[in-house]
């Protein structure tokens, strides 16, 4: 068992570690200030099979679009009903969630549906399709300039990798498709040297928060998860684990009215234990 | 100058707190798990001045409520025309930004409007009011569970101590309220133990991703700040830093879209430096 002590200076490491900092002079040029080149704004392609361009036609999509109603009714889904998305119910996820609505300069940044400090922007999109219209079951890369998708690879046994990428969680087996939202730490190091990384978890809420309405308005569920493990997470992608490594997640999928009293089962020992 | 062998380990420290380490076997108890007693699910009331409660009647705003537009339209606005936010326009950002619908057990956890680690909603809210209708200017605390305001108490130089909090970004002087969220650590720390910071400031983003569609719903404008000075800013609410201290902030107020221009000052340097 780790000693108490020891435990306590990790409780006050992650303390300071939530402080702004910016306040405190520190005597240092980030590279952006040294004039280095910038980072691309988005990763290159990964694979050369051919582009998936999603669709973009969200008024079509069966929406309930009453922002003040989204607010209210989003919430935590962890019961599917495992039907397939439709693509454009995947699109206006992803969209929502990373969507690049416009290029400030020549390539300074992209500005999209979610802020991001100083418009880093350090996130890709990662997928782990299972059921979704006419994609293939396996893990794909969102193009956000291109709003299209890339397929990379299958997954070996789909449903046990993605529990044991979100430690165990065995209800995320059943999720039509799974965000994985991966930090390029030099994007925002760039810019932030050593102050990026608090930033950068910040601007992962602003995506999930999106991610959450947006399944909302769709009727669709979610639940994010930012409990996984990391080596796994990493490996589903090929990812280095350094330079660039998953922050965040949300297994997502189809949900009906009638799963309430399972989904009420995720809290009973809240009324076991009388709290 | 601090040296480049330092900074490269600061960001190798940034590095490893952003990843998710809930893979990672270390064994440990959190205090939930050794059954002591859960903190209170919000802070207790700071003052003895008169409750401020906050219309509900949302539904009577002025809000563009397509979610789809909303989410379209959101973004950074740093140019404010100063006037007064209505107490209806201040009490749907609260509300859309931490309001609480419903409470799980008996006092097990809080459900808002924006999703929370293991439900555990460690923030508070602050305000800086500058101008807000019947509202005198000020520091103000915000009850969740009452969906009210206490006023504090004066702010000597209001605008200046605004400025200084948030890192000298004169703009800021001109919004009409200022949000200030503070940490509560031990609330989360109580379940996650060191693994708490890292979550909770996913959490933030979520919130500042709800002010932000809340603000574009009413026409107001916001732009998030996560470079604050922590002293500064914490003083400013009395908070003792250490058990609970500022983690985001971010100033609000009336825009008008003739000012698009003055907003594209701020992106100067792109286009003079090339960008």
């Amino acid at each position: 068992m780790m000693d108490e002590k020891t435990i306590q200076e990790m409780i006050a490491a992650g303390r300071r570690f939530a402080h702004s900092q910016f306040g405190t002079q520190i005597d240092y040029l980030s590279d952006q200030q040294q004039k280095k080149p910038q980072p691309p704004l988005v990763k290159a392609r990964m694979s050369d099979t051919p582009l998936i361009r999603l669709p973009r036609d969200f008024e079509s999509l069966s929406l309930n679009r009453d922002v003040i109603a989204v607010m209210e009714q989003r919430k935590s889904s962890r019961v599917f009903t495992e039907q397939p998305l439709t693509l454009s119910q995947l699109s206006w996820l992803l969209w929502a969630s990373q969507g690049v609505r416009e290029i400030r300069g020549k390539s300074y940044a992209t500005l999209r549906t979610v802020p991001s400090g100083g418009a880093r922007h350090g996130f890709e999109t990662y997928l782990v399709i299972r059921k979704c219209e006419s994609l293939p079951a396996g893990a794909y890369h969102y193009l956000p300039m291109e709003h299209a998708l890339e397929w990379l690879h299958p997954i070996e046994n789909l449903e046990e990798s993605v529990v044991a990428s979100l430690c165990d969680q065995r209800w995320t087996a059943r999720a039509s498709v799974v965000f994985y939202w991966s930090l390029v730490a030099y994007r925002c190091e760039w810019r932030y040297s050593f102050r990026a990384h608090r930033v950068a978890l910040i601007d992962a809420g602003h995506v999930g928060q999106n991610l959450y309405l947006a399944a909302a308005a769709a009727g669709l569920g979610t639940c994010a998860i930012a409990a996984f493990d990391d080596e796994i997470a990493n490996g589903l992608f090929d990812l280095d684990g350094e330079e660039e490594f998953i922050v965040y997640s949300a297994p997502a999928g189809t949900i009906q009215a009638a799963d309430q009293k399972k989904e009420k089962e995720f809290y009973r020992f809240v009324e076991e234990e009388g709290l």
